[in-house]
């Protein structure tokens, strides 16, 4: 399903070398300032070109076509389009014949019989993300003032990072990475029991990101090897702001007003230029196969602000869903506890 | 939301110390033999009373109340109740005016302004995940011949279950756990594109389990730091099966064919005897709390059957969703491809 | 699909003669006071009894199995239950084999293989319309100080009603009846284009009472037949008053501070004592079949009360979801228009 | 809220004075031939020209953005856009200061504070009704071979349509109609309990087009003043064809496999010659305005082929909600009983 959210809820469209790309980003409120530059900054580091990327280009204009007036939201939906225009589509002929390990060539034969673009992986295809980088560009001025950063915490194993990319580029291999994402000034009371966590909203929309293969939040997968004691925060203040922060601002699913922290595990490439063995469909004989074309050799480099336009997204839905809820414990005739 | 799924639909209801709690079933299909002894077995797994659980003791006898007739399902929506019996609910008086750090205590005033039922958690507790377990017995009948099976595979970072039990018992602390589960009989082609990943479902409906912080598909947090041509799994059938499993058996969001692997950490449970420091919200002075009552010392025991059913509840919806999709290809006058 | 909403969202349960039904309602803001009591009327009113209605009795007695602590709403989803006890199945054993025109024997039988609980209509029964009155009593609270009045117009064609009921009862016949219902106290603003009119909300939950047959708001199927200058509702205060309201309140599907009008027809009830013609579809002969049982004779007189119902669930829904969209505009930064 | 459809999803976007309009089609079957040629049969019927209908010209050429490939669909998303290209927005710069009787100007003010696209009606617009065509076009290709046919039984009152027509040319006047719309060769089986009936989801669907008033099925409105006698459908034939269809094709929401028939109210037009009195928004005073501009006189004329699409996408998602139940019954150790 191409569409997500409650309130916020955007809808996602278009392959990586057919005519473009795009989303439909519905349930802004209307009066948000909003204009084509306020795109530049998320798509421009989205964008490939750094050491360890693709060498495909695209300038990667957005084409506001509807839901803005006089330069502020209107209420209606925003479509934002994208072009594809550097595209070289006969590198991807035979991929449904022979599927390139870690691709999506064998699962996409198989669930949509062989009718499924594969040019550049299609609807695949991590140029898809560029949809999430415009609604996050609208979701943070939907969340605002909270701020939403993430940075790469290492490549390849390695904290440096041009070590790291020195080494493959020589090589020919690919690299994955790990990710650190902190939303700060976060209001407490986000979230929605019992399936609108934070969590299962945030791992929701981060598992859509191509090359991603986990999540944790707060002390994550070491929380498990540590004892209450140590992993309980003690509160240190009664807007709740806690010594430590091994629940990653995080409890029963719901902000604490606390630092949101999470970390995501992205895997190397799948394109590499070694050859690999591979099962030819028509024939079932086993091949080597060696994959050309134009890619990126850490895809990880490319994520951080599409993890962070990924939380907007989440954030921004469960903010509106969160002020829905009202006061109406403050109305006469209701309860009135606090 | 209380709600998730798409076709196979879930809607979750109850406290740790009302009336009762349960779920209503909704898209099984009609003509599915089901008895109350069905339940049983996995009832029985997700109960206390083993060392490192509560003392708590509840019968957790299911009942059915619709969509069930002559021993069939009927196609109209299943509800299941459970009543709270063993209850002793003054525990629980003063938990929003001195939050407990690491439950949900602060953050459900936060949300619901001092009016949430604060017994045991309440709508929070993991009580509430009975409702899972019965949602996951149904499920697992649909996804037949599929088998999901989920086991610790550490606790308190400890591989020996009962070295680590013995240490916390004297301690009066908790400790947390790893759990691995795995889905073999996978058909390929479930999963849907762009939101509907296997991934973004099963950690969406994981991430709801309480006390659950990170998961990690296959190789995952491995897998950044593996080089792509280790990391790649090479095809060794035209069935899809591959020589190793980093990819967890998904590829670009969809099964391939081959196990589907996963695995989940757990925090250590909240409550534990030590005094911890905390804010008394009415006086805002820091206090220093001890919990008392019946609790687990490890949840991570009980949160392997709890996975399972989330599991299959993931899988079920998107084994009807991928069924809707049909083969219209082979209709006259339609594509052919495959 | 059993549930319905975007916040304020019920799931539905149940059959006629099973063990019970019920609704589950989520949504709804914490808070309010809420206590059986409040049940009493509507679902009075819903009850059978007066000439022209079954002669079957429940006590209907409302469950409320969660999400209310101490007299008010926590926040959590609230379940209602319902018991069946005056149940009598043996009247229903033949109705998929010999099915009953007007009812949904057939279509059952059609769509879920024979394996539908046919007693009483099972999950089809207006019986069902219990939980959705359950519903309305909380969403009445929530769009408070809105008022919902439904009663009926017409029935059988008169509007002298114990006229139409005293022939009736001679013949054995039944007959069906127009409601119209008035939403007044109504703020302008609800609703949410495209697909989320307030029109196309009210009229999916209405076509979920079971024969209801037809739909019209304001002037409805007049306005064919008028011309725009005669149609079109002169306004006569800035506050959007108009001098008539055929646009029934509602103008681009949302509410313009007017009063929502609109009517709803209601068919015949289905079981009648004459003799008709249908099918075996064991032996696939025509066959004569004389309908047995204690039913209404004029459904219609039982609908206004779930009339009020569901308009009151439908706007509750539109009021949280429009309280969603928030003031923007007024934020430093932001628009200013208004 | 701009997305409708639970499998086939669509999503809708733009206003009819900026750069244009489209739609996202989601969960449509890969393997469907499908060209540019096939949207122009639908678009043409919609296009004005004719009597009674607006001179404002679009080429309303549709630009598939996604989702197809080599003349079939993939099974990803389609995405259609239409460019707007005869506009003259001058006309409309003083709606939301003046509002139009009988239009969205004051409620749209009312919802989104000024900051709504005025131009054209905006998102309100008819003219965004050539998404739901579009979609219409691939609906049908879906479902297949039921085949959907809407037409006109009367404008202003008159079944001899010229008549009419020329009445209004006249006097600058506008006048509504009443349109039938009939689906064929409809399987039995369609439609989901409780919420998801075929009315339900028809009703919802035609109410998101503007302007109209009423909906009623089968016999309808006038079902409420024949007795069930006359009303009930007596069976002819075991695949449930009846001798009358008073049901319209529908029993307990679920298709029957005769004819789906209702009928459908349009307004007048709210834009007439004639001065009509309105509210100065800035002043408060009473106005008398006088509405220019380029106009339908009678929009039911151009709603045949919208009513068609609609329907084609209710039908096609119900059509594949049906078929992800499957024949589970059929299966060893599953019920058998049909």
């Amino acid at each position: 399903m191409n569409t997500f959210g409650q309130i916020f809820r955007i809808t996602i469209f278009g392959e990586s070398h057919g005519n473009g790309l795009g989303i439909v980003i519905d349930g802004t409120p209307a009066g948000i300032g909003l204009s084509p530059d306020d795109f530049s900054n998320d798509l421009l580091r989205r964008r490939s070109g750094a050491a360890g990327t693709t060498l495909r280009k695209e300038t990667d204009i957005p084409h506001l076509m509807s839901g803005i007036y006089n330069g502020f939201t209107t209420g209606a939906p925003l479509a934002v389009f994208f072009e594809n225009k550097d595209t070289k589509s006969s590198d991807y002929d035979k991929v449904q014949e022979v599927p390139r390990p870690g691709h999506a060539d064998f699962t996409a034969l198989m669930k949509f019989g062989g009718f499924a673009d594969p040019r550049g992986g299609g609807h695949f295809s991590g140029r898809i993300t560029l949809g999430l980088v415009a609604a996050g560009v609208i979701a943070k001025k939907i969340i605002d003032p909270v701020k939403i950063s993430a940075a790469i915490s290492e490549v390849g194993g390695e904290t440096d990072l041009s070590k790291a990319l020195a080494k493959i580029e020589t090589s020919g291999d690919s690299i994955g990475g790990i990710i650190q994402c902190i939303a700060s000034g976060i209001p407490a009371g986000l979230g929605e029991p019992f399936f609108g966590s934070i969590e299962s909203i945030l791992s929701h929309l981060v598992f859509s990101i191509p090359a991603v293969k986990g999540i944790e939040f707060g002390s994550g997968f070491a929380s498990a090897r540590m004892p209450g004691s140590s992993h309980n925060d003690p509160f240190v203040s009664s807007q709740g702001q806690t010594l430590t922060n091994n629940a990653g601002g995080i409890n029963g699913g719901i902000s604490n007003g606390n630092d949101i922290i999470f970390r995501v595990a992205v895997k190397p490439a799948s394109s590499i230029s070694a050859p690999q063995q591979t099962i030819n469909m028509k024939t079932g004989n086993l091949e080597n196969l060696q994959v050309t074309g134009r890619h990126d050799a850490c895809i990880a480099l490319r994520v951080p602000v599409i993890l962070e336009a990924v939380t907007a997204v989440g954030l921004a839905d469960l903010f509106l869903l969160n002020r829905s809820r009202g006061k109406e414990h403050l109305r006469p005739g209701f309860g009135t506890k606090i």
